[in-house]
Order: C-alpha cells, then sequence, then structure tokens
C-alpha cells in the first residue's frame, strides 16, 4: 500500500488493520515478532496495541520467550469481543458457526434438511431459524462483524447473487439480500463460492499454508475448485472462474444438472461414490471408505473406478495450473488414501514436469475449510478498521464499550 | 512501482522506461499524450525525450492534432536503432524475424524443416542457419538487444531449458544455450511457450487488446494454452502452467506423444484434422477448410467431428477460466469460422453465466502471434533501460552511436 499523501489517520488506521491482521492470522504473538512484523518501532507499536486494548479487541500476555534482553509481552486475540457468522451451505445439510476474533469457533451447529424441503424459500427459512438460535449464544459485548456464506454455485460479486447452484436447483436467488432481511443484521453480508472459501482457508490456516499456487477441491454433491494463482483467487472476468466440476472428461458419461453430459462431477461426487459402490442414499463417503478397508469387494471396486476418474481430472488440473498443492476438500478427502496412488500413477504417465512437484494434500480443517473460508469473509471489514467496526463512534481512543 | 527513496538516476530510469513502453506499444503519439500518459510536467517529459532523442531510439514529427493551445509535437519511435530477433519454433518449421523497437517486423524468413531432420542437432543447426542469415539484413547502425524464441513445449525459466516438448521429442534441450553459442550473441535469450508468448502479443496488440482475462489458444501439431488471469500471465508453480493440450477429454481416445490418452490435442490438434477429413499428410488446414467450405463432404464431416471436441475443450477452459476473450490461435483460427457455432451450442447447454460473457475470436495478428510474443519477451531489456540498452557507456545524454 502506498502511503504517499496519506493523513495521519489513514497511516495509523492501515497500522492498526496490519497489527489486526497479523494477530487474527497468528493467535497468540510477542509484542517483538509485532516490531519484526511491522517494521515499526517499538514505541509506535506499543501505541497501536494499546488503541486495541481499549477497545477490548486485544489482551496483553505474561512475557513470551527468554531473551537476554528486556522481557517482550505477550499480546492475544480476544475471541469474545468480536465475531462474525458464519455458514456453510450444502445440498443436504448446513453448518452454520460463530467464529471469534482471532479465528477460533465459539458455537456452531449442523442442521439437515429436511428431504423434499430443498427448494429456496424453505431452505432459507430452515436457515435463518438455525442462524437465530446460534446468534442468541453469541457472547454479551461481542459486537457482530460480518455474515459469511458459502454456497455451491456461481455466485455474482459484489451483490452475492447466486446465478446458478445446479444441485440446490437455484437461478438468480438475491441471497445475500434474503439473508439480510430475515436475520435483521445491518453488518455486510458476504456470498461466496464454497471451493473459493475453502481455498482461502486452507491457504491462511490448513494444508496449502503459504503456498503460492494451490488448487482446493470441493467435493460434496457436485465438485467445485478454489484455485488460487501467485497468491491470488481466480475469480474470472465476471467472477465465475473456478468450475472445475464441469470439465467434461466422459463423452459416455451421465447427464450433469448444468446440462451437459459427462461433466467430472457426475463421475465423482457422492452420488457417483454412492452409484459405483452400491451404497444406499444416506450412506457416507466415510462409511463407503470404511467398508472397503473392511474388505468390502464392491466398496473397493466402485472407488476404484470413481478413482480412475478422479484421477484424470486432477491430472487435467496439474497440468492447467502446475499447482505447489491440490488440496482434496469435502468428501473427496475421504477417498484421498485410497485413490492416491492411482492419482500419482496418471500424473507419472503423462506430462511429466508439473507432476514432479504437486503435494495432494487432505485438508488440514477437516470438514470446515469452506465454513472457516466464509468466516474470514465476514471478518473483512474487522480487519480492514478493526477500531472503527468495534467502537464506531469513538475516534480510537479509550471509546466506552458499548456493546 | 514504489518509489520512496529512489535515487534521481533511478527516478529518471523508471520515467525513461516508462515513455519507451508507452512509444513501443502505441508507436507515433504527441508529447500531450505523453504528459496525460506519465503523469510527469511539460519540461520533464520534454527532457526525457531529449534523452530518447539522442540515443537514437526516438525521432521528432510534425505537429500531431490541431487543438486550440500551442501545437503539440510528436514523437515516434525509430525502428531502425534497435531491434530484437524473434523466433517461432515448431514442428515442422521454423519462422524467424528481426523486429524493430515500436514492434514493426523489419525482416523475415520461414525455413521448413526437411523430413526425418527433426532431431535436436539437425533442428538447432538449421534454425542457426536462417538467423545468422536473417541476422546479415539488420540495418545498419542497429543494435540487437535480444533474441526470443517460442516453443511448443513446458520451459523452465529462468534458463531457458526445454523440459519436454513432446511433438518435437524434446526432453531437456538447454534451448538458450544453444542459440546463444550458434548465434554467438551476447544479449539476452529468452525461451517461452508458444501459447505464453501468443497470449501476450495479441493482448498488446491484437484481439484480446486491454481484456484482462484471456485464454489464448496455439494449435498446431500439439495445443497449447497461453492463459492471463487479471492481467498476468498463468504460470504455476515451476512456470509449466496452461498445457491445456492435455486435458483429458476421451477416454476412448488416441494415444497423446505426452504418454496419456485422449488429450485434447489428440482430438484437435492438425494431425486429428487430417485424419477425420481424410486429407494428406501435407495438405494444411486451409486448404482443407477451403474444400470444406466449397461442399466437400468429407471435409466438412470431419471437420464437424473435430468441431464437437473443439467446443468441449473450449467449454472446459471457459468454465474453468471465465475469460472475456478466447483466441483461436495457429491453424484454430482457420477452423473458427466452421466450428464457431457448435462451441455456442456447448457453452448455451451447461452452466449459463461464463458463456453469456466470453468473446471468442480470431487472432488478429493472424499466424504471427507467438512470433510477436516472442519479440515482445526479447525487448524487455531495452523497455526496462531504453538508454543503458542502446549506449551502455554513455550514462544517458549526447552518447556516441557505436553500433
Amino acid at each position: 500500500m502506498s502511503l504517499a499523501g496519506a493523513t495521519q489517520d489513514e497511516v495509523r488506521r492501515h497500522n492498526l488493520a496490519a497489527l489486526a491482521r497479523f494477530l487474527h492470522d497468528h493467535g497468540s504473538t510477542s509484542r517483538s515478532e509485532l516490531v519484526n512484523h511491522t517494521g515499526l518501532n517499538r514505541s509506535t507499536v506499543g501505541g497501536l496495541i494499546a488503541d486495541l486494548v481499549a477497545v477490548g479487541l486485544v489482551r496483553e500476555t505474561e512475557p513470551v520467550g527468554r531473551g537476554v534482553g528486556r522481557p517482550s509481552y505477550g499480546v492475544e486475540p480476544v475471541r469474545e469481543r468480536a465475531y462474525v457468522l458464519a455458514i456453510d451451505l450444502r445440498v443436504d445439510r448446513a453448518i452454520v458457526a460463530l467464529v471469534g476474533f482471532g479465528g477460533e469457533v465459539l458455537g456452531r451447529r449442523e442442521h439437515r434438511f429436511r428431504k423434499g424441503q430443498q427448494r429456496e424459500e424453505r431452505i432459507l427459512a430452515q436457515l435463518a431459524d438455525v442462524c437465530r438460535d446460534l446468534l442468541a449464544e453469541a457472547p454479551r459485548r461481542a459486537v457482530q462483524v460480518g455474515v459469511g456464506i458459502g454456497v455451491p454455485g456461481l455466485v455474482r460479486q459484489p451483490d452475492g447473487l447466486v446465478r446458478f447452484a445446479p444441485n440446490l436447483g437455484w437461478v438468480d436467488v438475491p441471497l445475500a439480500d434474503h439473508l439480510r432481511d430475515e436475520l435483521q443484521v445491518t453488518t455486510p453480508v458476504v456470498v461466496g463460492n464454497d471451493s473459493d472459501l475453502g481455498a482461502i482457508a486452507e491457504r491462511l490456516r490448513g494444508s496449502a499454508m503459504g503456498a503460492a499456487n494451490v488448487v482446493y477441491l470441493s467435493g460434496q454433491v457436485g465438485v467445485g475448485g478454489g484455485i488460487v494463482i501467485d497468491g491470488a483467487l481466480l475469480k474470472g472476468a465476471q467472477g465465475y472462474g473456478g468450475e472445475v466440476g464441469h470439465m467434461r472428461v466422459n463423452p459416455q458419461g451421465r447427464e450433469c444438472r448444468c446440462g451437459a453430459t459427462g461433466c467430472w462431477e457426475t463421475e465423482i461426487g457422492e452420488p457417483a461414490v454412492r452409484a459405483a459402490t452400491g451404497a444406499s442414499d444416506t450412506e457416507s463417503v466415510a462409511s463407503i471408505v470404511a467398508r472397503a478397508e473392511a474388505g468390502d469387494a464392491r466398496a473397493r471396486q466402485g472407488l476404484e473406478e470413481v478413482g480412475g476418474w478422479i484421477a484424470i481430472g486432477v491430472a487435467n488440473l496439474v497440468h492447467i495450473f502446475n499447482p505447489d498443492v491440490l488440496v482434496f476438500g469435502g468428501a473427496l478427502r475421504e477417498v484421498l488414501p485410497l485413490v492416491r496412488q492411482q492419482v500419482e500413477d496418471v500424473l507419472t504417465g503423462s506430462l511429466p514436469a508439473p507432476g514432479e512437484h504437486v503435494i495432494l494434500a487432505a485438508p488440514a480443517l477437516g470438514d470446515d475449510s469452506t465454513l472457516l473460508g466464509a468466516a474470514e469473509a465476514a471478518f473483512a471489514p474487522l480487519l480492514d478498521d478493526p477500531v472503527g467496526a468495534v467502537a464506531p463512534s469513538s475516534k480510537g481512543r479509550r471509546p466506552a464499550v458499548t456493546a
């Protein structure tokens, strides 16, 4: 950020934002680390910390480390001071969480949609109920700074219109507006593609930490891709990029909800895994994998078949993106151990160079990548202006804690 | 670029570079435009122009426009003052050009490799002969500032090692080193992927001018992709990104030179077009298209079959990248008019949003996209330090013209 011509207030806000970002991402840390990270001097950092302490976002802790010089006091984010509502909306369920400053989950609910109740209005009503129920548990004195929601579909920015979510059967649903009305919130509501949010979270706190080039696959009913290139999320011209589930890999394949035939998601999504392994409509992928590992021939054979399709699509993406890390998110994480060898064989049997380097990883955040990515998206206003976000009426010095 | 703490010399070099870049990209222009573009004042711009005139890179022209104020003198790049050697190396031929400052082609040669003489040493020897022959025609007083070469394969940066060029049969060929030795040049030799260079040129001077998100397809024997995302070339972790020709689209397809089966390039590359249309080994795609347009049933039917595969791969790329423009480069530009409807139908029949916006375009630079992109890559040293590149011994004021 160029600060040429910036006023003193702008510089201070910029520095407060840098400190808040670091504490949110890294948790408890020492003053010395903050001095090193920001490049500011000790007394400036001390003043900034005092500002964040004054609004209750940060607390000081016992000295950290035992260096030769002065002891360096620790600082840590106060998770109960500011939180976001994060939602991972799936085809069969919603997972909802309150996530505190610093990234910790303060509370969560999982709600399965009733069969036959998956129409837009019914889903929105059920979702709103779960959210209201959870919001009642928010810590007292805490400020809600935003709402983030991940959906399996194409989302228009910045208004959060869901253009098309084939597996939900949604077309042009103004999800951000609906949620704002239902929940009566005044803070920003951010809607993102589930895979994009998964990629953000895994890169910030998970298996792809620090990697510049990442492909995150979100495999549920459908399959999506969150793609990071040279540190930036692939959006495309209108924000619809990353729809890797609609690569057509099998001209003899099944019809896809998108209208085409043989899309990757019709070969590797949850319904395809169930069909290939003779599972019931409700058996989870984890349970099918457990059967295969216990020696069930039908499950083994079916997963090998699906594994062949997984390998083809993964190889395509490795050749197109040459990523450092490819994360098998959602239900794909369950099958990774069983299909890893198949994927590696296909990578070895084609263009060699990009396949030599890629790390095939399970998501370190388990099933929560999208949920935590939605939280990160919702935290943006706080991380941009930490004092303003929790104490908007103050100028940032010793405000009364009003929430 | 942040210039905080920069010395006066650094600032001047930065400003000279900005001016040279603008003149190279836009050609003849007025002082007023340069003032507007750079944000510098009139007298500073006048001084910078004087520096570029002094080293012979720029000449002043008659007043441009008829505004109400003072007449604004024009300036234009002197194409004979500095040039690069640009090479488009293909499987069956090489196209070689001298390209002057400002982007104009000063001379060119096309050399077809003799059958059975395609081994690495033979190709390099023939290529060096053609280059030497052409270099003898370089304008007197002109400075050669670099060599750029595009190859159909994976190129390691920054050393220009060709890791794998399946259709040439090359593995780990140190092409930059070989060319430097053969041509006895001391200027930088830049090796790039043919499609990446095509994308650069089409974005700078062609069909994708000004577009932020571009997919450039280079279709010859093989098929490659040069992909621009938010203004930056997709490189990937090791620089091997963009290998869209090795998307596997047809599990029942042909064996590919990469080792896999059913890669996109085996269905839409030149050999596939010839096979589908019953053409001889030497008939060009342009001639096959002409036959189809004249009503030859075999040619029409074959191109329709290939068109189906083109459509599938293009739809995949549109869903993955959501580009503003997708350029059909190389031999694909010949078939675009015939297959455009098929591609549009497939885009309409799947995920709607990304396909609504994309422009399917022929390359404005015709068959020269890669060649001119190679020239652009070779111009980098000049555009970075224009005075130093043509008059290295001077400090930039009135140097003797020594070349």
